[in-house]
């Protein structure tokens, strides 16, 4: 492994899901001590204004339109390389946690290419905190006894194994699916297709963990129509299966 | 809802893994102002220490020698109840994030029963950052779609609903074990009873992000031997599948 020229190096930094406070202690001290921040688009407002604006980089200037997926992730892995070959303490903040879903693998697989030293300091992943800002467990003694983490957009990916959604439809327990909201009607129909339930209860949690997050609730079988007339956008977490059931009715519900 | 006598308020805190910098800001706030803390026997000696002695409860002493664990957790609720209704700001501390294999669902029921008011804070789990420790991601867009989350201890749990491992055996994708180190064996053998390739990658991380941290690596099929020879001890994360293989080589590793 090569040796960075002047010291520097990169912190791959989880965010969170959206409220300050659930941003871990380490994290905060990297933000303030940092030269750079280089934040991606899914780190929220909330959490950029934690942020000295004249050490924020915009990512989003980095690619240019039309690129794939992989060549603008190759485009911010080159920039992460350059600032920390300048000797920079360089953070990139990933919304969540950087290793679920967040191509903190493909990042830091780079940057151990070119010799520069990297910390990964994970977050509080929106799969658990955005249905537990609802009252909604992941798993439950009498309810479910495994969690799977999906992404919503793996599948509109054509570069990543496909997921297969009917195998998760017979998967007892609780399924979470992370950016669930654009492509929500797509595998609804494919885990409806693979044999789950139509009574299955599911919610949908927008911008959960913020003052202003919201919940839509319904069964698989209706759960399309409720978002769309709700008008759910995106980000947002989608759970499904018998712990949903436990979601507090009081705050927050559409 | 029943309203508490005099204010009394249970916060359900995250831990983290292991790292006390991996706590909250939240977290670690509210163990400053809290009145009484209530920790879980999976937080770890490191985030203890940032508890003033006189505001730890050790709830070691609540449960009684051969009760069952729902008695110990009832008994646990009762305690909560009882500190909210003499007006105290409770802190229950848990061991990574509350709502992932905490049983936080059952004490939050029993305090909502109770018309205690209830905050949950989640935590950064160890079942994301003990492999993270490692440089091991959960999902990678070549590698891993689903990261499905499991308890070794549900399956030797007659109480809860069984884990299918037959089933995670076929499910494409990281499988994570939390609690997976007394179980590893009988577990491991239905995995492979259920078709998964004994050449499937496996990491055994023990003690995750705290400074004596350390990885046994094998393939399912070695695996438990590979475990016992290292005399790898709980509390530890099991990770499998082809994530694994990205591991970083040059640091605690056994």
């Amino acid at each position: 492994m090569r040796q960075p020229e002047r010291g520097g190096r990169v912190y791959l930094v989880g965010a969170g899901p959206g409220d300050p406070g659930l941003l871990t202690i380490r994290g905060r001290d990297l933000l303030e001590a940092a030269d750079v921040v280089l934040a991606d688009r899914l780190v929220v407002d909330e959490v950029l204004a934690m942020v000295p604006p004249e050490k924020l980089v915009d990512v989003g200037r980095v690619p240019a339109e039309g690129r794939s997926t992989r060549e603008r992730q190759e485009a911010i892995s080159r920039r992460l390389v350059e600032l920390a070959r300048e000797g920079k303490a360089v953070v990139r903040l990933k919304g969540g946690d950087p290793y679920v879903f967040g191509r903190g693998g493909e990042e830091v697989e780079a940057l151990r290419d070119a010799g520069i030293p990297v910390e990964i300091v994970p977050g509080v992943t929106s799969a658990v905190a955005g249905p537990a800002a609802f009252g909604i467990p992941l798993t439950h003694r009498d309810l479910a006894s495994v969690a799977a983490l999906v992404s919503g957009h793996e599948g509109l990916d054509k570069e990543g194994p496909d997921v297969d959604w009917e195998a998760l439809a017979r998967l007892d327990g609780t399924l979470v699916v992370l950016m669930g909201v654009s492509s929500l009607e797509e595998y609804v129909a494919r885990l409806l297709g693979g044999g789950m339930e139509a009574e299955t209860p599911v919610a949908v949690i927008e911008r959960g963990t913020l003052p202003d997050q919201r919940m839509v609730r319904g069964r698989l079988g209706e759960i399309v129509e409720r978002a769309r007339s709700a008008r759910v956008r995106p980000p947002a977490v989608v759970v499904i299966g018998p712990v949903v059931d436990l979601a507090w009715e009081e705050e927050g519900e559409a």
